[in-house]
């Protein structure tokens, strides 16, 4: 199944994406795609509607295509974890997951406009593979255990402040966690849609120009071991939103770095999972 | 006004503090004290209510303490932050404010057990300032207008694993996540009820020992301007809880370093914002 979100921002409505690409209005059936449908296994119940999906309202195709669940109570994410990122950096891939957070409210639909903050320099892309929490996980005993508390996955782009993340003293959440710094989706994918989620194609655009090209098979940290080693220090909620880090080809890694700017168009996509749009616009 | 929830843990209700330390029920105006509230004027409503307050229901002395505040959206949390603890660590003063979150799945009430988590080696305590955002806040222009934002004080203990922090790689989020590790409270004091938020004193002890002893005013980087510059990365929304460094004596500083183990009782007060006290525990 295919999970949309739509509707102004901050009233999501949940919905179904069909084989067709119709989006369908499940409202009168959930509130939304939050923690207490993925804890209660609302994906479950998704199944059983699966196949009365035409008697469902159809959602006009102008209004605003959502983030596919609700706004998570975090989000998690991993830095340097692609072997080709690493190497392009001259860096060493790290030994143990790198986690940082963005702030939850920075989350936004896949189409929608990327503010450059205000006194940005070096505001830069980042495509990544999204995981989904699927059922509260705290202490799990092993990277196969954790498959069944996936509900799913999803692009997310991981926009980040250069400057504001390295040159502003500390940590790297304040370049992190601008507004509209996460779009998410445009749907999310269950696990049973994806053939092989360590094999998908990766790629990421600006103004036309093909800026990242990559795969999830160089991923060094693969999503069943994230979610394995997260839960070993913090209770992963249902709804959660893990962020699993970006392949080569960032603004920052180009000679010379190259930013975004506004009116920059960034068009991104991975295997299965559809594509984003955005325009940039300031703060 | 002060501030309280109570009830069982994820289903707290909202009420206020009397000036002879009783707790009054206002769950049945108020549903809880979350983004909402804040941002529909709650306080307002609750100063309309201070005069009758003696035909509200009384809360038994038997009920749970809960964190005074909602679930937050983001716990941003400033490090390095008094000076002399600093000239301690033998650490230059930050040119700008430390920035990093912690999950806002942290938060407790003030008399709840810390968990130690699993594999634990360095547990440690850090009294610290909270502040409570009370209306949504960007690109504030000043930091005399950041005052109106606030909507109050609280104790926010910021508990940390030294060890996941500092020697697992990457960012500190690691160490600062645990569940449990962010007692708040035990209440929220309107910023009316502090008569000098620059010269309050703070203390924390382990077991009866005195471990930390400082007071706001050796603090670098004061509220007003914290919300200020915080205003110019992120979106601050009301209910988000700001702890604003801690003062000397964490054990990560003694020497030899001390941490908590299971069994350990911590109170920590800070003038004019009443006290807390856990009992740590094995997660």
């Amino acid at each position: 199944m295919k999970l949309i979100q739509f509707g102004p921002y901050g009233e999501e409505k949940p919905g179904l994406l069909t084989e067709d690409g119709v989006r369908k209005d499940l409202s009168g059936k959930f509130a939304k795609y939050d923690r207490e449908f993925f804890q209660q296994d609302g994906l479950g119940k998704l199944t059983e509607l699966k196949d009365s999906l035409d008697s469902l309202p159809t959602v006009a195709e102008d209004v605003r295509w959502g983030a596919p669940i609700a706004r998570p109570g975090k989000v998690i994410c991993i830095g340097l974890n692609y072997a080709d990122h690493a190497a392009e950096s001259g860096m060493a891939v790290p030994e143990e997951p790198i986690i940082f957070f963005k702030g939850s409210n920075t989350v936004v639909g896949p189409y929608d406009e990327i503010q450059i903050p205000r006194k940005s320099e070096k505001t830069d892309w980042e495509v990544e593979l999204g995981i989904v929490i699927g059922k509260d996980a705290r202490y799990l005993e092993s990277e196969s255990q954790a498959a069944s508390f996936i509900a799913g996955y999803c692009i997310s782009h991981d926009v980040s402040e250069r400057h504001f993340q390295l040159e502003r003293g500390g940590q790297w959440v304040k370049g992190k966690s601008c507004d509209t710094f996460n779009p998410v989706g445009p749907f999310l994918s269950t696990c049973d849609q994806i053939a092989d989620v360590d094999n998908l194609a990766m790629e990421l655009d600006v103004n036309g120009e093909r800026m990242q090209t990559g795969n999830t098979k160089t991923m060094v940290f693969k999503p069943n071991y994230l979610v394995y080693y997260l839960s070993q220090f913090m209770t992963l909620e249902a709804g959660d939103l893990i962020s699993t880090g970006t392949p080569p080809g960032v603004g920052l890694g180009m000679k010379p770095p190259k930013f975004l700017k506004a009116s920059d168009e960034i068009r991104l996509s991975i295997e299965s999972l559809g594509e984003q749009r955005q325009t940039c616009v300031n703060a």
